[in-house]
């Protein structure tokens, strides 16, 4: 059984790392995050690279959640609230009910991380999406499609803020990812390891439906609007996405779905033994 | 040149469409909508089905805005005003500055909306879809993979709902749509017109990649969760979408960008005379 413990002070300093989660929101929490709803929080404690340290979760939710709480490791205590205590808690309406602490998994060097996977792999390298809509879509698509891992470079948000957790569905708890320090080759720490890098722009040279999936891919994506930069381009193999007409534009989550739906299924590699 | 005219009272009657937006927005707006920002006023003033009657900026946008804006057609007045003032009408601080009041087109009847389709068709048809974010991304594919119209059930949300509107960067302006009145039978409809009905779930019979396209096809969505009603999976073909692992989860408007860029590249039919 877990050890499930009612709070009434919203200033209990058990449950202090929950206070002012928008406002912490900005932060940062220096190695924790804050995941929040039903279906992330399966996520966490069923499929996920970190750890879980807490529940808060409201009194009226416990008996439906019961049966994932009772597979919690010893020692991660649940606490439970009324809904005006979790509302003072967390400093808005918390309508969802359920939030966990969660301590992040250490990050893997960028060189260790792609060289320990398979000789058929995807990643994804995104450049400067801030978006955590954008971030938490493509990791969801990146979890769908079975990609290995993802790079981030320093222009994008954090994967394990708390919206981006959530419009993942938890994605971004269970794929393997690793944020570059500023400056880092990209490029060439891809083609180090084999990968072949294929860069996503409206002015690709390539229409997507004639590319055939290399057996080591690196997808790189850019944000909404600039896009990736000249440099990137560049040094690689550059596709696009026709559209019709005059409306040229898809968003990047969207287009990271019709990419990685394209390499698993419509042009996987030759099989391989690996 | 546009007739510029500056507004110093909140209470101005010239601008009461466009007071207390969000609340507004709740209670429908009885033929009206508002589009907001600077995207979806170049939908709205080059590209749409819909009448622009008047705009609502913000002085200091004016200047940028003025290429735009000397397009106008004649009669379409431009009221401007300074930010405490945009925000005291709007009742929330209007950071884009940018708002539009129009008039919803006429929408047609399904049956001649369909009949008056080419012989080379796709259409999708949306099954209580009630997130503008959906409804806003599935109409931004629609606009960028050339869709010829959209269906929408009575348990979807408006398209021209201020939110889905700018989700779409416009393309619910531009898409021409149909609302169904509740009871239509949905599937007897689009079959009535030819169009070979293509359901999707993750349950559907047949994987993407081995589908070829129907001249004449309809696509149809239902909401994350739930999916498509079984009365509506029973008559139509049904097709998923492949996903690795136990993730179980694409977003609806994710996944219409996939199965839209596979019918338009991957498997378009034979070339036909119209």
């Amino acid at each position: 059984m877990p050890a499930i413990i009612p709070i009434d002070d919203p200033l209990d300093p058990r449950i202090a790392p929950y206070r002012d989660v928008r406002e912490r929101d900005l932060v940062g929490r220096e190695g924790l995050f804050i995941a929040e709803g039903a279906v992330v929080l399966r996520s966490l404690l069923t499929a996920s690279r970190h750890e879980a340290l807490s529940l808060l979760i409201a009194e009226k939710r416990v008996a439906a959640l019961m049966p994932m709480l009772e597979a919690l490791p010893e020692g991660v205590p649940v606490y439970t609230a009324g809904q005006a205590v979790l509302d003072a808690v967390a400093g808005f309406p918390l309508h969802r009910g359920i939030l966990a602490l969660g301590r992040r998994a250490a990050e893997p060097e960028p060189d260790a991380l792609l060289s320990g996977l398979g000789r058929r792999a995807v990643v994804l390298a995104l450049c400067g999406i801030g978006n955590h809509d954008n971030v938490g879509g493509i990791f969801r698509n990146a979890a769908a499609f079975g990609v290995d891992a993802v790079l981030l470079d320093s222009g994008c948000c954090d994967p394990l803020y708390r919206k981006a957790i959530r419009v993942s569905v938890g994605a971004t708890l269970m794929v393997p990812f690793v944020r570059l320090a500023a400056g880092t080759d990209l490029v060439g720490l891809l083609e180090r390891h084999g990968f072949a890098t294929i860069s996503l722009s409206p002015a690709g040279s390539v229409a997507l439906a004639g590319l055939r999936r290399p057996e080591r891919a690196a997808l790189l994506l850019g944000s909404e609007g600039p896009g990736l930069p000249a440099s990137v381009l560049a040094r690689t193999r550059t596709v696009r996405i026709p559209m019709a007409g005059s409306f040229d534009s898809l968003n990047v989550a969207t287009t990271s779905g019709i990419v990685l739906h394209h390499l698993s299924f419509v042009a996987p590699p030759e099989s391989v033994s690996e």
